[in-house]
Formats: structure tokens, C-alpha cells, sequence
């Protein structure tokens, strides 16, 4: 899968590219097979909502979970990316979000390269986010909403919220994100599950709560050109990855065929990723 | 303004019916310009959101506030109710919700016939909800979502839910909701300032949060038929009033030309509907 001229050109202009039904139904119940045991563990890697007996995020599973060791190394999702850098990447990090049904709770106005600078010292804004749909997201069940162009201010001046919900976020404040809706508007990608969204680091995107009956599980990944590596260790593993291997891709059917991977984590997360520390690489 | 037989036929199956720029601009920026003032008042007819400095509901003002109780005479919105029941119809509550940019708050799903007749002693859902956009309504800044078809089942078992918002709220419980979506689905009325709903006492409602730097300002509105009044005064008069004279209507120009109204609030709130009381009418 290449980009097109056009779509670098789009993608420059508005920060963001929305690849409708990029996955089939075959390979995307692959995966949902898989999270509702995923949840169920009783790992560090599962963040539950601050009111709600529900998982809001779940970290790392591809160093654990045989289906998404696999979308990690998924050729659909990794060569675009690596195209955009003109360089080789790694998995800065992976989540699932719930967003479930009924409790899932709202994401306040962020960008998600500000708090890579400034908890992992990462030098560059040369890191992509990928948010593949696992159920069909529509107008009801909290839809990523982004602020077209807003990728172009670099990093904004931003408050670390401590308290909205259960997650911990540098968001920006209310002025700024009133000036930059008036210039680019708000958009909401909708789609059938198997859609693929990849945007800018610095694009500011939120999220609602979702009081519809539908779940609205995504696969959130970052991916960072390799030798724009983090500096520092403030954040567990699990969230920050260390590893700065490039990504080897699999074949382009790996989700419906049995390759083999690695699944380091699979008996437990090791104790030095539970924690942050300051050493340096 | 008179409904067609088409229309009482679509209200009777999805029980609502939506109006959109039903009020000119011109009409809807002599109320909106009031709002402010409103809502900055020191009165026990504001409610704040729970974790915010914002008005979240505004009780009572065609009481105190001289547009306000023009609007609530006003025939556009009143004749049709009046056709639908028949009958001479009251205003059984008046609130100005604000939705604030940012800050507004979910309501949870819920009907409102459930608490007028738990806490009113309302003997029949004979009472209509009216909402009246004074801002813009989009898919962004937490428009009312219903599910059609809902207010055929009548009052639906529900919990009073005195934690998720700053305003207690009979809510309906989750594996009824996601019975009633499977039937019914979800719709959002959307459009500009001065487009309005009628929607059955019955019908399933809610609204996610208003993440966007838009306020979506609505008034909300229950008229009920003369002879369906409310039993009990358990509520404050404010929240449940206990006037049960027909609406008398005003001129289709009313917003827009000085006619005499009542305020009789204007200097306070008597202390007798500060609070409520279980004297029987």
C-alpha cells in the first residue's frame, strides 16, 4: 500500500487520512475475538473508567497478544507510515480503548506529541498515530474528532488534567482550541469497523463519552521513525516502549494466516517495564 | 400554525415531530441576548454543572424574564400542543439549559413523564416537551438524541440517579436502552438557532457532553393538559409549577413587538415555591 501525491498533499494539509473498510470483517473479528479476554486480565496494562466498572485503555497487547503481535507488523498500517518518514519505525506505543457502551468517557482536547516531549523526551514530532476501528464508529458511540490543520502550530502550551477522567493528560486550554476550530472547523471520521485513521502527532483531537449501546473499540498506535527515538524512561515500558527495533512486516494476509511472532510479555509484564525511570539510552 | 394529519401520524410513531428555523434569527437573538443576564443571577433557579463554573439549567424564567414570558405564550409553539391533547394546555416547566462550550455536561437516558409522575403525581403522560435552539444544534456540541418509537411503551422501570450530573434524574437502565435502540435506533435532530422539537413525555432522551467551543443554549419546555395537572407539589414551585391557568396566547409577532406580560417573579421567587410540600391541590 502506497500513499498517493494527493493523499501526501492531504495529509500535509489537514494532518489526518481516513481509509474506509482498509480491514476486512474477516481480520477485524480476529481481533475483537481477542479483547474481551484481554480485558478480563488482571494486568497493569488494563486502565479502567474513573466511574464505571469498564476497561478505558488497555497498553501493549502486541507483546502479548498472538492478533495484535500480528497488526503490529501489518503491512496496511506500517508502509504508509514509513513512506510519510521516508525511514524505518517502531511501536512507540499500542492501545486498545474501550470507549464501551454506556461508560465510556470523554477525551479532553489534546495532541499527543506534547506529552511524548515532554514525559519521554522524544526529540521531533516525527511519530505517527494510526487508530484502526474495531466496532463501526458513528455519530453516537464518541467518534475522534480533530481539528483539520491543527497540526501546523507544533506543540501547544498545555495543562497537565490530572482529574477529568482516569488517564492522565497534557490537554489544551479553552482559548486555544476555540482559535483553532475557528480556522480549521471540527471534523469526525465515521465508518464500518475495519476503517483505518492515521494522523499527525500534533494534530489536537477529543473524544466524547458514549451513552449509545454500542461499543466503540478502536486499536490506537503510535509509531515512531527509529532514530527519533525516546530519550527518557519517565513512563513504564508498557506505555513508552523501549525497544526501538524497526518493525518487520508480515505478509499482507498475516491476520488470516499463522505466522509466527513473539510474544515476550505473554507470562507477565518484566518488573523493569512496570516502572518509569530516568536512565537514558 | 396548524399540524397536518401527515404529521400527528409521524408524531404518533416516532414521537416527535422536528421544525427546523421555526423562529426567524431576528426572534431568537431578542431571547438569546437575555441569557447572559439569566444566567448570571444569583437565584435558586440556576443549577450549575457538577464540576464547573456553568449554568447548567436556568428554571422558571418566563417568570422573571420579559422575552421569556412572551415566549412561553407564544402560538408557534403553543397550538400545536394544544391540537395534539385537545385541550387547553399549562406550563408545567420552563428551564434554559445551557450545554455549555467545553463544559456541558452529559443527561443521561431518561423520560421525563417517568418523574412527573413519580415525583408530580402527574396522572397522564398528557404533557409535551418543547426544545427551542437558541444556538445552532450540530453532531459536536451534544445535540438531544432520541430513540424513536420509545414513548410507545409507556413509563419504563428506572433508577434515581443522584450522582453522574449536579441534577437528580430518573435514568433507564442499559439493557433497556439497548432494547429499544435494536427497535428503534437513534436519531439527533440537528439545525439552526430557532428550529424546534415537540417531543411525547414518554420518548427516550439523552445528550453526551458538548466537548466544542459551541454553547448550545436550548429552552426546554413541558406543557400539559389543563386537566392532567399535577397532584403533588413535592418539588419546588420553580421545577414543577402549580399554576394550572391555560395558556393564554400572544400574537404570532410577539418576540419581536411590546406586548403586556406578568412577571411576577421579578423581584424574587416567593418562598412558598422555593420549596415543596406534600399539600394536595
Amino acid at each position: 500500500m502506497k500513499l498517493t501525491e494527493e493523499q501526501k498533499q492531504q495529509f500535509d494539509w489537514d494532518g489526518y487520512l481516513f481509509f474506509p473498510s482498509l480491514f476486512r470483517p474477516e481480520e477485524i473479528k480476529v481481533l475483537m475475538d481477542e479483547v474481551p479476554a484481554l480485558y478480563a486480565q488482571r494486568r497493569p496494562e488494563n486502565i479502567g473508567e474513573k466511574t464505571a466498572n469498564a476497561v478505558r485503555t488497555n497498553f501493549a497487547a502486541h507483546m502479548y497478544s498472538y492478533p495484535f503481535a500480528k497488526l503490529a507488523r501489518h503491512p496496511r498500517m506500517v508502509e504508509p507510515i514509513r513512506q510519510v518518514f521516508d525511514e524505518d519505525v517502531y511501536m512507540h506505543q499500542f492501545k486498545i480503548n474501550g470507549k464501551q457502551a454506556f461508560d465510556g468517557d470523554v477525551w479532553q482536547w489534546h495532541q499527543d506529541y506534547g506529552t511524548w516531549r515532554a514525559d519521554d523526551q522524544m526529540p521531533e514530532d516525527r511519530a505517527m498515530n494510526v487508530a484502526i476501528f474495531l466496532d463501526e464508529v458513528n455519530e453516537f458511540n464518541g467518534p475522534l474528532m480533530f481539528i483539520p490543520g491543527s497540526h501546523k502550530l507544533g506543540v501547544l502550551e498545555a495543562e497537565h488534567d490530572l482529574t477529568t477522567t482516569s488517564y492522565p493528560l497534557w490537554t489544551i486550554n479553552h482559548e486555544t482550541i476555540r482559535r483553532l476550530v475557528e480556522r480549521g472547523g471540527i471534523v469526525a471520521p465515521k465508518g464500518p469497523a475495519g476503517s483505518m485513521i492515521l494522523f499527525h502527532g500534533c494534530l489536537v483531537h477529543a473524544s466524547t463519552s458514549n451513552l449509545s449501546p454500542w461499543n466503540r473499540v478502536s486499536v490506537y498506535l503510535s509509531l515512531c521513525a527509529v532514530s527519533n527515538h525516546i530519550r527518557c524512561f519517565k513512563r513504564p515500558g508498557y506505555i513508552a516502549h523501549r525497544d526501538f527495533a524497526p518493525i518487520d512486516c508480515l505478509p499482507d494476509d498475516c491476520l488470516l494466516r499463522h505466522y509466527d511472532v513473539p510474544l515476550p510479555w505473554k507470562d507477565g509484564t518484566p518488573a523493569e517495564e512496570l516502572q518509569g525511570s530516568l536512565r537514558a539510552t
